[in-house]
């Protein structure tokens, strides 16, 4: 429903990201941390998740792989701080085209009646990677996610 | 043996620290992940360090105790992203005094000769996470930290 809105101040190590939501809080957390809800929305759809591991558990790790249609895979890993629940969720994440290069994801979901905004925070170890990121194309893959799991959220309701 | 530089621009998410030591690159390595060698260092002089636990492994996890004369105790904890190793320890870092503020520092070791020099660099959810840390007195703590440390490592060079 809503639209993303992505903040990056110049010279700045961090990437702040707002989007609203048709769901309840718990729903939008559980599409965060179930693998089979997962695979069904995160990133653009010219490529296919699949989730190496999601241990959703302080110090546990998760790595997801996005293939594309050649078989080309783009590895990202990272490991919880504190255990992911409704309240927030709190994570390293490297992307493995730019090992060495690690950044730190705080995301929590704001409930407001019958919608939540998810407010994500990311910093990141310098200035140049935190442009990096936003050079990548992030905003077109992470807005083309969001589309995908605004699709999803009423199926998830409907069956309760 | 060096002096310690903190370099924390205003408006920055960022603190980066250097620091000079007359020891090679894998004794200090050690000094920042064995127990028995971190307790000897770690921290100002009028504060004993418990370590709770000390997990050095990707998705470890670390949880530190300060604790003063009169038996008021202050907790810190995280998580290793990626092993600790010679090459450098990625790892999320929060103080229990202040609940849900996390910090992500990556601490590098630098061979010269006869020396190593530390770069740490640490980065704050938000620029008054950053000034906070800078305005709760850890300079201090720091270079007593450091000087203690400059004391221990000739006594382990010394042992071999």
């Amino acid at each position: 429903m809503g639209k993303t809105q992505i903040i990056a101040e110049p010279g700045s190590h961090q990437i702040l990201i707002t989007r609203e939501f048709a769901a309840p809080r718990d729903l939008l957390f559980r599409a965060h941390v179930d693998t089979e809800l997962l695979v069904q929305w995160l990133g653009p759809r010219n490529l296919t998740l699949v989730i190496d591991r999601l241990d959703a558990r302080d110090g546990g790790t998760w790595r997801f792989i996005h293939r594309d249609s050649d078989g080309v895979e783009y590895g990202f890993h990272g490991v919880f701080h504190g255990t992911p629940s409704p309240d927030g969720i709190v994570q390293t994440f490297e992307f493995e085209g730019a090992p060495g290069h690690v950044s730190l994801e705080t995301m929590t979901f704001e409930e407001h009646g019958d919608t939540t905004v998810i407010h994500a925070n990311s910093v990141y170890q310098s200035v140049a990677d935190r442009d990096a990121m936003i050079a990548s194309g992030m905003e077109s893959g992470l807005n083309e996610g969001y589309e995908r799991l605004d699709e999803l959220l009423p199926r998830l309701i409907a069956v309760g």
